[in-house]
């Protein structure tokens, strides 16, 4: 080309699954390390749905790190990153790629600066577990570059300390996050309990009730939580160690009822020792509470649960249905309780899995206005229908791990440039 | 008058007060005898704007047991209210009214029918602790009626079997209702920490949220919660105890930061131990979390604590301001964060003492939608104004106990034939 040698750009994108926790985490007992004061298990969303794509790359022609989220520029400078950024070079390998004329020895990686470009399918920080899987795919992509010998589960250990939950995102189906013993936070890392194979017929609806920034960031309501809840050390040292035994018992025989009432209660938990921090913090609203409600209703009066709810730090309802058939049965009482605005079109309100609106019958909105109120509540006062308070609706299902995306097309940075494209 | 001799009708009306407590009772060891599983600390209300009245009567005319709750006969089959009747009626004695020729031997009581009718100038179960006034009211006015020498905390410990809370409302001023350790209950009764003249700067606005039927009553609510939840005991054993120490000593010292904080606290707590339970019960909405947000902001702009909040078994806040001044300032926040819809009157919106309207320089409604945002949300979003959410304010006090109307005017019954007026 040029009388210029052509400076070379190593590029790796990745794609990594969010997660929704069943057992909670809620507090730390190490706010730099991110140590949790519990073990908390959780479910991967299938990232076909819900996933962040990150594309990592080095370059001697950068001249800093940088980095973008969504297609718009962020610092890297938070103690967060940095950490994550610190520990995986520390860890980084010599790479060399004969094609592309690319040998870079691993000392050189402490000099050799990186482009970053990360991409959510999602809402950000909308109580939607972005950080998680932001957090864990940087990790990962990043491992993928520089050679890391390291496996998901010590990867874990570093994406959290970049975020707490995101050590979940590492692994597909059913993880745990072992809380471990020491203080550097070494053992503090994700293990998998199953991957997505082992419990197949789950499905899961995810009600989007608010896309607007959250009031409190987990970060400052953990914190809080652990400084002034009278109840949080009861949960963590003597509630949680049960529960993870439970859940555990209950992934391993696929037992839904006793998952679905663990799942359940521990969600309540969580936001009881939030109500009981001071000033107290609300994660969810009235809107959260009907979806509750609704499910609490048709689950006592089919006598065994057909759904669990569980909500993060956010109004949004993620429900795990038992299988296909109460999926569909559960998206029926969803649109009937919570039908969508008159401009609204079906199609953008219930995204994802779209194949659960076909068993359900509804193929366009008359289908929904025509839906009938559901048996359990007939007896009881016509529950009110707000068209509005739910945005969307995701359906889902269980998921597997973080991927490397070998075709570049999908890279979001330029190959030559290593700019956004 | 006419040939046939004249039935006499013997007659009591009696005014008691309702009450809010400030260290929650929510959890029974025994159900019947309704003995709770830790202390509980109320504030009694001004009977001037919340109370009930209740005339009891009784007369060898009348064939049996009858009551009227706002005009409109119930039934007086009620466990509760039999176990009310039965404990007076064990400790009546003989009674004589020469002036109108009545003379009651202690034993007629068992075979004498009674007429009772009662009012509340409040609603009925809207969370304003409406059993409390009532059954206190019952006791309180039988207790004159059959001429019992028990005094007022004996009398709480009968008061408590027919609501918990009701043996609260047989004093003015800050009460305690000890929990006492015996198994017949004899020891799980109400003793007056001060009267209500001991800190009179105290002012109350309550936020009437909603005035509709609640969804899950206390008896129910607090019975599930002692059955699922995982941390009701934590707090019966391990938090109440060590908040009622503090309490008292606030109390006693007028201490009002330490009261607001503990007051808050407890009540967040109560509500947390609700959404620990399973199913979760919600007794406050997005409007009461608006109010306690309002009211945080505010206390922690000001850098002490200038109103305590606390919400029973409904949506509606109960708000404690420190003085007067303090109380006008709420009004003004109050008035600007949750405005009455246009149809509503102000003098049908803020009802009580309205001499608080007065202090706050809000003379009519354009006074209302003059107010400036208060200066600790000027930096902030501005808070959405939602017309409707609040039904009305009422404005009140501390208050004394219950006591006996002598002018039979204000009786509900009808003198000669023990009938509603």
């Amino acid at each position: 080309m040029g009388g210029e040698p052509a400076k070379w750009v190593s590029m790796v994108t990745a794609r990594t699954p969010t997660n929704i926790a069943v057992i909670k985490y809620w507090g730390k007992r190490d706010e730099t390390l991110i140590l949790p004061i519990n073990d908390s298990i959780s479910v991967t969303l299938d990232p076909n749905h819900l996933c962040t794509t990150t594309t990592v790359s080095c370059s001697p022609s950068f001249d800093q790190d940088r980095m973008w989220l969504n297609g718009k520029e962020i610092s890297l400078q938070g103690g967060r990153f940095q950490s994550c950024l610190r520990e995986i070079r520390a860890r980084a390998q010599d790479v060399e790629d004969e094609k592309k004329g690319i040998k870079i020895k691993k000392e050189d990686w402490q000099n050799l600066h990186l482009h970053i470009a990360s991409y959510n399918n999602f809402p950000t920080a909308a109580g939607l577990a972005s950080s998680a899987a932001g957090l864990a795919c940087l990790v990962f992509s990043l491992a993928k570059l520089m050679n890391l010998k390291e496996d998901n589960s010590q990867l874990s250990a570093i994406a959290r300390q970049g975020s707490g939950s995101a050590c979940r995102s590492l692994y597909g189906g059913f993880v745990k996050w072992v809380m471990g013993k020491e203080d550097n936070g070494s053992d503090s890392l994700a293990v998998q309990l199953a991957d997505e194979k082992h419990w197949d017929e789950l499905v899961i609806i995810i009600a989007v009730v608010s896309a607007r920034q959250k009031e409190t960031s987990s970060t400052s309501g953990m914190r809080d939580t652990v400084e002034t809840s009278a109840l949080i050390q009861h949960r963590a040292k003597e509630v949680v160690p049960k529960r993870i035994i439970q859940m555990e018992d209950a992934i391993q025989k696929r037992d839904f009822p006793s998952f679905a009432r663990l799942a359940c209660t521990d969600s309540n938990q969580f936001h009881a020792v939030c109500l009981d921090t001071y000033p107290p913090i609300f994660y969810m609203n009235d809107t959260s509470h009907r979806i509750i409600s609704c499910v609490e209703k048709w689950n006592r009066a089919e006598g065994t649960p057909q759904v669990a709810y569980t909500f993060d730090a956010g109004p949004n309802a993620v429900m795990i249905a038992r299988n296909r058939k109460t999926a569909a049965l559960l998206l029926q009482r969803l649109l009937y309780n919570f039908p969508p605005q008159s401009d609204t079109d079906l199609d953008s309100y219930i995204i994802g899995d779209k194949s659960i609106l076909e068993d359900a019958g509804i193929k366009d909105m008359k289908d929904v206005e025509g839906l009938a109120p559901p048996p359990e509540i007939k007896d009881n006062i016509p529950t009110q229908k707000s068209k509005g308070d739910v945005s969307y609706f995701i359906c889902t299902r269980p998921g597997g791990g973080p991927v490397v995306l070998a075709d570049e097309t999908q890279a979001l940075l330029d190959p030559l440039t290593g700019l956004p494209k």
